[in-house]
């Protein structure tokens, strides 16, 4: 028995839908990692890995991939206090929904330890182990960003890993680039959804709803303290969004108000052709 | 065979959804009606009612129940046109979106005839009868709008259809109720998705879009001229409820440009508590 070890730090909904979903990946060992008792008690009676453990030392001194899935500060101090317990030659990598902020805390590591950022772009709105399950990846994107000077190696690895899961595509960009456009499809989404629901109507409009409301307001129920953080550390690109959204609401607002059904028409139909331009196929369209 | 006729006038998306989920309702015999020859030969073929005419007169005639499936203008038209070809005792109802307009159009039937407003909250972005399906109702709310002397046992005849077409439940309430919640559940999430559509990343963000982006601009491929005519029969409504949204964008965005990491937090906080405290089931969530 040679096995390679395959670390994952951190096992609440992502972790451990991950864990879920590499079971029968290559020849890795799958090591989970967790602070908190509970988490590691149901992830040992639900075999969510092959290894639990409190211990980080433990759980990557042997590994030749630490996947960190934990909240972005969480990863940061991570790789601060573990820089130097990695094994030579290993692969470190995450599933943070920023990119920037991850990439540059992993300037902290040796020169031996490649870091391959990764954001799987699928969730819930719910959180914990409890919540994991291995399909969460399927017919979902995996984007990576590598070093310029990665491990080739290593990112065949990402790739075929992002194959095992069930993923629909592996994309890779840079960082920045990954920041700006997922202020956009992610955290713009994010704050429409906890704005709709800061309006006075939401406790009075149940009965009235369908499933545009529920699909926009689906991920309001966030956890706060995760995406603080995600907001925090994406703000230029995030504000500079939401400018672009009210600009476009208010110019809806505006040709409602005059009132002018021509006009209303006809700015719908551009809208509407767009949206019809782009295909965006998922595991969660009605039909 | 002395069947009571069910009478569908205009087969699309709604329409023909409706007449395949009524097969079965009581004794009733289900004639559809529709205007365009591709529509009625595809109804036709697909056996979707037991009769299909081009005909509005012969639909009407002999109907105890009249269900209006057009575009709102369509349905303020043929009530106008039709009004004296109406059935003595005959019910007539609707699928309109808005709800106020519809009621006022109806005032212009003779009092022999029956008038209950209807709302089934479901739908696509698609349109057409190519597009509809037995199943559409199902799990979704059906709105009803009675005039005050409506006859009970047409809206228990109403009632009684909901359960048959699979609708979670029937919620009865006024029309300018109904236009009120709608203009901030569904209005408003049409104008969102839309305005999110016009951002110049629309085309580059392929490929790093989750379930909240696609969750959130679904229904932005809409039915330009259907859409045109909801919003300006609603509009005090609408405006008021995007003037609030914009209001809340716009604190969340000042609080994301300050930097203030904890006033961020509680701001998320409270409102994911405001969602968690609605449950919003419906058929079309993840998992």
């Amino acid at each position: 028995m040679n096995k390679k070890t395959f670390a994952i730090i951190g096992l609440g909904l992502i972790g451990g839908s991950m864990a879920l979903a590499l079971k029968g990946f290559e020849d890795f060992r799958i090591i989970g990692m967790d602070t908190s008792p509970a988490t590691l008690a149901f992830a040992r009676e639900h075999e969510v890995a092959d290894v639990v453990t409190p211990d980080p030392a433990e759980a990557i001194r042997e590994a030749d991939v630490v996947m960190l899935c934990m909240h972005p500060q969480g990863i940061l101090d991570f790789l601060q206090e573990h820089r130097d317990h990695f094994k030579p030659g290993c692969l470190v990598t995450d599933v943070c929904g920023v990119k920037s902020a991850i990439m540059a805390g992993a300037e902290c590591l040796p020169e031996t330890v490649d870091f391959i950022g990764c954001h799987p772009m699928a969730g819930t709105e719910f959180s914990g182990i409890q919540n994991a399950f291995a399909e969460m990846f399927q017919g979902s994107h995996l984007i990576l960003t590598p070093r310029p000077g990665s491990d080739p190696a290593h990112v065949a690895l990402m790739e075929r890993l992002g194959e095992h899961i069930g993923c629909r595509d592996v994309v890779k960009t840079t960082p920045e680039r990954h920041d700006q456009i997922l202020a956009y499809t992610s955290q713009m989404m994010h704050i429409i959804a906890v704005s709709v629901c800061d309006d006075e109507n939401l406790f009075t409009c149940k009965g009235f709803e369908g499933s545009s409301f529920r699909g926009c307001t689906r991920v309001a129920a966030l956890d706060a303290g995760l995406w603080t953080q995600l907001f925090s550390l994406n703000t230029p690109a995030l504000t500079t969004c939401l400018d672009e959204l009210i600009g476009h609401l208010q110019s809806y607002r505006e040709v409602l108000a005059g009132g002018d059904r021509q006009a209303l028409l006809d700015k719908l139909t551009v809208s509407a052709d767009r949206k019809r331009q782009v295909d965006l196929p998922g595991p969660d369209l009605l039909q």
